[in-house]
């Protein structure tokens, strides 16, 4: 199983991701879900995964070595698309690309082709966007009205998205709410897990802002969870009694 | 989509349900989700569904009118069981009767048999019990490990109970908890609404001691959502800020 998650406010983009894979309970590894294609000034692109992880290294290999682009003849990388849309449309390519190698055996064996990415960045003069690209290819957009996209174990941690982000949060709230919701997602699923990575890129710098793996008993993640804890706690008691009845 | 949630303390039980049905986002219609049998003193028993309709409505006519029992050749009822252990055996059957006639038809045009219910209360000098009945009509049972059980639309809600309810928290604080819970999936999920019907029963009072319906507007139950709002925003804003980077 796996948690990612993009939250694309004003003043920039965090992407968070747990680093837990596996197959079936006894077999549970640990890879990264956050991959970084940065040039700076030129470009800053993060990409997150949750899926088959056959699929996503097949799909991030694609990326780096290049697909051919049936229109022009020539092979496309990630470090030669011109705007994060036609880095999209790159991912999407990979991933049709992929489903035409692999697909039909998975099918085949019922092991479904399942791969979701959140794609988020910046290119040269372009805006800084967030997409979810789909295992079909196509991908779709966060917006100013829903300004967060979430992959994989997504239930558990939506409601205080839900309830907090805005277009107009800060990163390091976002990011912060981003961490609270993955915390909500490891208490009720084993499938995940830390270390966490997260990356944090500001609005036009064409750079990272916060690159950072939260591993095992970090004190300000440990502090985070408790805090919430216990503020959930104190939330909850503070309400009064239901009046019905009696 | 439904969601449903049992929780069984030391004090007693709360069971908690939406009324909202849908077949497609263009035909929504409201239905009583939570089913009372009781006889205050012989028993007092719930059954909170979620999944197909019509599945449901079909197993709940089979418990009020009867299934032979193949075993002993006696027609046997809900209000005829001798205990609660009995009463989920009894819809177990009643789900694979069901089944038995529908299920076919139903998998042959794709639609899948889809039925999940709580089963709560207490017979006569039985324990006070809840129980969880899958769709193969085989169940399992809330201890004091895991007091608490839910069916339908599940995910959204699950973190404020993982965190919260223990078999010591009171019925009062266990209701106030699930109503919580229920907020939460509301606001995730469309599919999950008003009103609200719920019930709390006293362990070995063998009769409700609360059974209410929450209408859209109620005073209590906005004030709860606004309380709750509020706390969550608070408790993320207190937290603070990543000293990540920079």
């Amino acid at each position: 199983m796996t948690y990612c998650v993009g939250i694309l406010v004003k003043e920039g983009l965090t992407m968070i991701a747990d680093t837990r894979t596996n197959a079936g309970l006894d077999n549970v590894s640990q890879y990264k879900k956050l991959h970084i294609f940065e040039r700076p000034g030129d470009r800053m692109i993060t990409i997150a995964s949750a899926g088959n992880l056959a699929i996503t290294q097949a799909v991030l290999s694609f990326l780096s070595e290049g697909i051919e682009n049936p229109e022009t003849g020539q092979v496309e990388t990630i470090w030669t698309q011109p705007s994060m849309f036609k880095a999209a449309q790159l991912v999407g390519r990979a991933i049709r690309e992929v489903y035409r190698i692999d697909g039909p055996s998975l099918e085949k064996s019922n092991a479904g082709f399942e791969i979701t990415m959140l794609l988020g960045g910046q290119v040269a003069k372009g805006r800084l966007r967030l997409f979810m690209i789909y295992r079909q290819g196509n991908f779709i957009e966060a917006t100013e009205d829903t300004p967060f996209l979430q992959i994989g174990e997504h239930k558990y941690g939506k409601p205080i998205l839900d309830r907090a982000i805005t277009f107009s949060t800060s990163i390091t709230e976002a990011l912060k709410l981003g961490l609270i919701s993955m915390d909500s997602t490891m208490r009720s699923n084993l499938g995940v897990g830390m270390p966490i990575d997260l990356i944090t890129i500001k609005r036009d710098a064409i750079a990272h802002d916060v690159l950072h793996r939260i591993e095992p008993g970090e004190p300000y993640f440990h502090d985070l969870r408790e805090r919430w804890s216990a503020a959930l706690r104190a939330a909850h008691k503070a309400i009064p009694t239901p009046p019905y009845g009696g």
